[in-house]
Parts: C-alpha cells; structure tokens; sequence
C-alpha cells in the first residue's frame, strides 16, 4: 500500500529542489478533457531537470508515496488524474520545456518531455524538416506525454505511431535511477528494447523525461482531396488505389461519415462540405509528394482511376492551401460538434482494416436492437482506427441513455474483440480501461505485464492505478 | 543452476509430441557462420505447431532444463549456439515453417517463425507487395531468427528494421504460456508492448513461433548509381542531399571503400567497380521510385546537384536491371572477399550519422598507433551503421595478430562509446558481446533488463548465457 504525501515529505524534497520547483496545485491539474475524472488532492512538482525528477522519485520510492506524471493534460484516458488514494506528488514536466538539440543532416532532435507538440514541429520546421507527429491537442500536449501513451494522430498511415518517431528515451526508472538511452542510432541491437517498453507504458514504469525523435525530410508539395465514396468497402478499395498509384506519398486518409456533417449543421462549428447533396460517406486524402509531381495532378489521376472502378461519385481537389486547410476544418471540427451533442459513449477503436465494413455494418445492426441511436462513425480508416461514437436521437439527451452506457460499451467492444481489434488504438488504457483490458486482453500478455510492473516498480508508485491492476 | 536433459526428459517429451518433431542432432546445429563457437551436446526438438513448442517450454521449466531456440542459424554473436554447460533443449523452428495468411489489401502477411526470410518476400511478390528486409543470408535465415535479433539489412534506411516490419507477434513465454499478439492492427494501444520487448531479445524471454508483417507497395520503378565521393563527409551530405531531392525514395545508401576493391582484385569474388581509377571512397544509391518518376532520370538530377556541390567526381547510373544487380553484386561480395583475407577484428558498429567522418579518422590513426592494419569500412552509412573490420597487410595473416585481437576491439568500441554509438548495430549481442554490453551498456538499462529477465524467466531457462549476463 502506498502512503500520503507528509508535511514531513513535503519539507525533505522543499529542502532538496530550488523552490521554482514548487507550484500551486491549481484546478487545470485536477481536471481532464472530458470531465470524467477530477483529481483529489496532490503535492505538485514540477523540476527543470532530470537529476531533479529523480530526486523526486527516489523520495517517492523510500517513502512509498505514488507519483502521476503530468504532461499537457490532453489525455483522453485520465491517465493523468487520480481521483482518491493517498495523496501522491503530481510531477509535471512543464518546466522540463527545452529542445536540447536538433541535428539537421542527421534528422534528429533531442527534446525534453515538457516541450509542448507544436513546438517540437516548429523547431523542425526552422531547420526545413518534418516531426508528422499531428493531433487535435498538438497546442498544449507535451511530447513525452505524446511518447508515454504511443499517441497516434492524423499521420500515422504515412509515418507510424509516436513510437515509430522515437530514436531513444531518456527516463527516471521507478528506483530513481536514469536511464541514459537518448541514443540517435537508427540501429542499436544491444540487449531489450526499453524505449518500446516505456512507450506506451503511461508512465506506470518510469517516467520519460527526454526523447530523440527523428525527423523526415519535408514533401515537395502538398494536397488534399475529398471524394465521395459509396459504401466503407470503396473506402478501402479506393485506400489501396491509392496505395497502388501513390505509394508512401498519401500521408492522411480520413473517413467521414453524414452524420459528422449533419452534427456540423446542426451544432456547429460552421463548416460544411463543398458538395450540393451531403454525402453519406466521404474520405479526406492528403497527400505529400515528391519533387516532380505535382500533388493536385497526383490526385486528380487516383480520382479518375477510382471513378473508372465506380469508387468515387464525386470530389473535389484543394486547389489552395487555403482550401486543404477547410477540408482538414470539417474533420477537425467534428469532435467538437460531437461534444456538443453529447455521446452517450464513444470508443477508441480499430479492426483489421479489411473488417471495417463488416464492424460498421454489425455494430449499426446491434446497437439499434438496444435502442435508438445516432452513430457518428469517423476516422484514421488508414489505419483501422474508428471514433466509433454513440449519440442520442435530437430531442433526447445523453443523460436519457444513462442506463445503457455500460450495454452501449459492452456491444462494441465485444464486436471489436469478435474481430481481432482493439479496445483503445490511439487513447491508451489510463484508469478509463483498465476493467475492459482485463476483460479482453490476452491473460498472458496480462500476466507478463503485471510481471514486468512488479519487476521495475515493485512497490507500485509509478502512476498507480492506470493501466496495470492487481 | 540449470539441469542437463535426461533420459526421462526425453522419454517424457516423446510420449508427448509426434516422431517427427525429434531428429538427429546433425552438426550443421552445433556450427555458426564465424566458426568461433561450436556447441556441445543438446536436445534437438523441433515441433510442428505452437502449442507443442508450448508444451516443450513448459517441460523444460518444470525440470529447470535450458533451450537454445534455433532459427536458420546464420546469427553472427553466437546466439544460436550453447557451448558448454549442462545439456539443454535445441528447439528448433524449422518446421513451423507456413505461411498463415496473407492479407494484400491491409498490406500484412501472418507468417511462421520457421519461414525462410526469402520464402517471405516471395509471398509477399506474389500479391503484387514488397516485404522490404533483405540481408545477405535471406536464403537460409528464419523470419523467426530475423525478429528474435531485431535484424537489419541493406533496407533499413527506408523500411526500419526488422522490428519496424512487425505488427505483433506470438510468442511462448519462459513458463510454456501462449502469447497471442499476432495482431494486424496498425493502432493498438493497449498496455505494454511486449513485441518489442521480445523483438531483440534473441531468444532471452520467449521463443517467437510466429508474427504478423507489415508489407509495402512495390516502387513503380527502381533504379542504383555508383558514385564517388571525395570522403565520408562528403558521401553524409551527398546522403542529406538524396533526402531533400528524392525524399523517401533513397531504399539504400551504401559506403565502399577502396580497401574493399582491393580486396576484391586480391583473392575475389571476381568483380569490379566501374571506374578506371579504383575510387578511395563510392557510394551505391539505390532507389524506388514512385509512379510518374523516372529512377535514372531522378538520379542524374542528384548526381548534377552533387557535382555542382563538389560531392561527387564520377558516377554511373544503371541503364538496366543487370547492371543494378551488379552494382548490388560489388558490395554483397565484399564480405566474402573479407572472410578470405581473414580479419583480425571486425566491428558491427553504429554511431550517430554526423559523426561517421570523425570515427573513421579517429579509428584509423587509434589504430596505426598499435600496428600496420588494412581497415575495410563499408556498410549502411545511411543508418549510421559501419562494418569496421580490420585486417593484416599483405604477407600477414589473422593468426600474426592473436595477441591485439583484444585492443584493437577496445580501441574501436572505446570510440564508438566515446562517440555515442553502439557497440553492436544490427547483429545483436548473442554470446559474444555480453562481456561488450557489460562494460560499455548504461548501468540503468543493464540493471533493467536484469530485472526483466528474472520476473519472465526466473530460472533462466531461455537461451541461458545469451544476452543477458549475472
């Protein structure tokens, strides 16, 4: 069992870190995007440097005392709040904010933990390449927050998952010990991967306090593309076209469904598709390219291919960097027209993308045999991973469905599971789906898990609660 | 302590697996490709299906028995082979050899830890799809083998390593479990990676049976160029210059030096660059282009944009796919050209790209204070990845060197640490380099992995005195 925070806790660390070290505990610490957690009380620290967070942690760890990382406090998980329990520290790695390095012909920089993720692509941006790493919270997430729940994003088709943009860690171990793995070798086959492990560990082994992330180089142009498809099948089929014709130069391939739009209309934000009828399904393509081709003919060839195959009924190319930019507004603005209507649940999933359809299709049949629904079904379909979100009909609220929450939930993620998905493909597990990994995840990869937990962290400080239980 | 397999052992395992899982213990298992090590006596099983490896791994806990898991057995650390020490189980996965499924519209194939590395890519051919690893010993090596050492290659600089490739694995664990992660998903974020904890574990914390692969759409075209560079420096900016030209089109960036050309011309293979003057420094450029590009075309465009930078005084672009090949031929036989000189030491190094130019002078000049060596330094500069192999002069041999086999290893890996490189870039650390990684790994990974490995295999049974020492 872990113990509280003490004055005499407090006094021993306020002895050992400069004072700036310390800050209020404000109410923007206890609170989480989404309103469902809301923290108790916690001793907020927030060192400057690595020697400093392992001060703290070494404190934490002879003391027994619990510890949340805190980052830009975007998670969707509530990985970083916890609502009871001993009072633990809060660390934030805010003041942790500096880019040590960024080394151009090599494609790589060294950043602190508290760099926020619009920074990270500002600073490769001045040296003319690209950090692809890009999601709705880029303004305020903090890139080891990004690194310690693997975040996904609009990108990750072309250039993979935060994991995939990370050379090496820098981290505090749960003993208080550092990790010196800032390494920027594209190959380094010494021993375990630990940069993998703490990755997507939500900070319940250790807590990353710097990365070398890689950088690519920027495409030549830019375009974007919405088409009308038919069906989520000319969705895929389309996606592989474009594989086929585009290869490795589609960065984004988003699926968008009418009821999006219809929110859109009926909620806000003001934004609409350039199509006369709104379509049942559309897709948002962008594509980079490479010095010689021309994005805009790049597109237009792959829609006409695809009208060829009757997989597209309609679109439009940007012929703008103004107009890509409203395309990616109508995706962007969805997620804040669904908070405005309000779902009754919303998962995080993926399948197999060639099981898309099929998820579509069954999870529409049996949720409407629990009730009345609108689904607003949308997504990184290049990726497998659907915003499968569950709302109520207009004129009935979220509140009215209450008692179906957990049916609601359950019906989904049964589908998933039924079809080799996952219950969490970008969010992360945190303390929302901690029950639901017990319940579908593999009891070997559960039991090695809770193994290596009790191997690095045996006493259980390391963000306690999330992620791991028992 | 480890126990020797008895008869009883092995009366038990045959009453519970088929006849055709036991075969003779034949001398090709006891070799390895460096001929440093040659095992003792062992157990050879080879099952047919997982659960039977399953049932192997739980036999062999139950009894504190050690396995040597055993792939294509072409490691080149000594991995795949136990030389002493009580006589264990050499499990190997050659009959796990088919191909589950292939799945050409998600780009994923599910394939068998037995699988030749080559069988893979041709499946992969075969729906139109490229599976991008490709090393020398493809032929014989195992897809199995290949993930258990994070293996790399000549196309790691576009595709990643071999962990890069995979989207999720099965495995067996130290206690005969069955690990189910052959995951197709491109977003999973669901607890602890534990395929990259046993990607690169060579064989420590689980035997890997089987794994699904990503695949990638095949370039529309493909083209190489040889060209000669003044020095190193100038081959990393001809490299930084490939990136912003031809972006992600650059499949392989390959060094040469001439010491390998000589080698070439003293005891063969019989090819040769085609240069009139045999070239102190070349590069071999490899790309893939996509649709719309010409793959000759865009290198002339590189090679103008080098000789107007000075990087470059000559080249050839290949006019034919034979004359690619050959280009590739040159430095695929350099190795063999090596093995006939006979090295004294040879390193599989990596160090942060920017600082290639500086290894080479500084290893050079370590090096000549100690004696009168040839160096041969090729290999995947683009990575950051040298093959530094240091041989006698002409009318010495490798046996007149016994005595500084040791500090010359030193010389060179103390530069590699001093420089912030790895000791081991893609062969791994197998038996060879435990002592390496020892001395030159960071105390808190080494202490790490410790941990790790007594929470999954607390009685060491897994490929014991591989990887992880103490």
């Amino acid at each position: 069992m872990l113990n509280s925070v003490t004055d005499g806790f407090r006094a021993e660390l306020k002895s050992k870190l400069p004072e700036a070290a310390f800050r209020e505990l404000t109410e923007s610490y206890l609170q989480e995007p989404r309103g469902r957690y809301h923290g108790g009380d916690g001793f907020l620290i927030a060192p400057d440097c690595t020697e400093d967070v392992a001060t703290v942690v070494r404190a934490c760890a002879e003391a027994g005392v619990g510890i949340i990382p805190y980052g830009g406090g975007t998670g969707l998980v509530g990985g970083q709040v916890a609502e009871s329990g001993p009072v633990p520290v809060i660390l934030s790695l805010e003041r942790m904010n500096e880019i040590r390095d960024v080394f151009p012909t090599e494609s790589v920089m060294t950043a602190e933990a508290g760099v926020i993720l619009s920074s990270v692509q500002k600073a490769a941006e001045a040296v003319d390449r690209l950090f692809p790493l890009s999601l709705a919270s880029e303004g305020s997430a903090r890139i080891g927050g990004n690194l310690a729940t693997n975040a996904g994003g609009v990108n990750v088709l072309r250039y993979g998952n935060a994991r995939d943009l990370c050379l090496g860690v820098e981290a505090v171990l749960p003993d208080g010990s550092i990790l010196n793995g800032l390494s920027r070798l594209k190959k380094n086959n010494t021993g375990y991967d630990l940069r993998h492990l703490l990755i997507g560990a939500e900070g319940t082994l250790g807590i990353i306090t710097a990365a070398s992330l890689k950088l690519f180089p920027k495409p030549a142009g830019e375009g974007a593309a919405l088409m009308v498809v038919p069906d989520p099948q000319a969705a895929l089929d389309l996606l592989a076209l474009a594989g086929d014709l585009l290869g490795h130069q589609v960065s984004a391939f988003e699926l968008i469904n009418r009821m999006g739009l219809d929110f859109l209309a009926e909620v806000g934000p003001e934004v609409r598709a350039p199509f006369t009828d709104v379509p049942e399904w559309m897709v948002l393509i962008d594509v980079g390219c490479v010095a010689g081709l021309d994005p805009s003919e790049a597109l237009e060839r792959l829609f006409e291919a695809a009208a060829e195959r009757e997989l597209v009924s309609d679109g439009v190319i940007a012929q703008s960097g103004a107009q890509r930019d409203a395309f990616w507004t109508i995706r962007e603005s969805i997620p804040e027209a669904n908070r405005r209507i309000g779902s009754v649940s919303s998962h995080d999933i993926s399948v197999p993308i060639g099981r898309i359809p099929e998820f579509i299709a069954r999870g529409g049949q049996a949720l409407a045999r629990l009730d009345t629904f609108r689904i607003n079904c949308f997504g990184h379909v290049g990726d497998g991973n659907l915003h499968y979100n569950v709302f109520p009909v207009a004129g009935k609220s979220r509140v009215d469905h209450d008692h179906q929450r957990g049916e609601v939930k359950r019906i989904v993620h049964d589908l998933v599971a039924e079809l080799d998905g996952s219950i969490s493909a970008e969010h992360g597990i945190g303390r929302l789906k901690v029950d639901d990994l017990n319940l579908y995840g593999d009891p070997t990869k559960l039991a090695a898990m809770r193994a290596i937990k009790a191997a690095l962290d045996p006493k259980g400080i390391m963000n306690p609660g999330a992620v791991v239980s028992g």
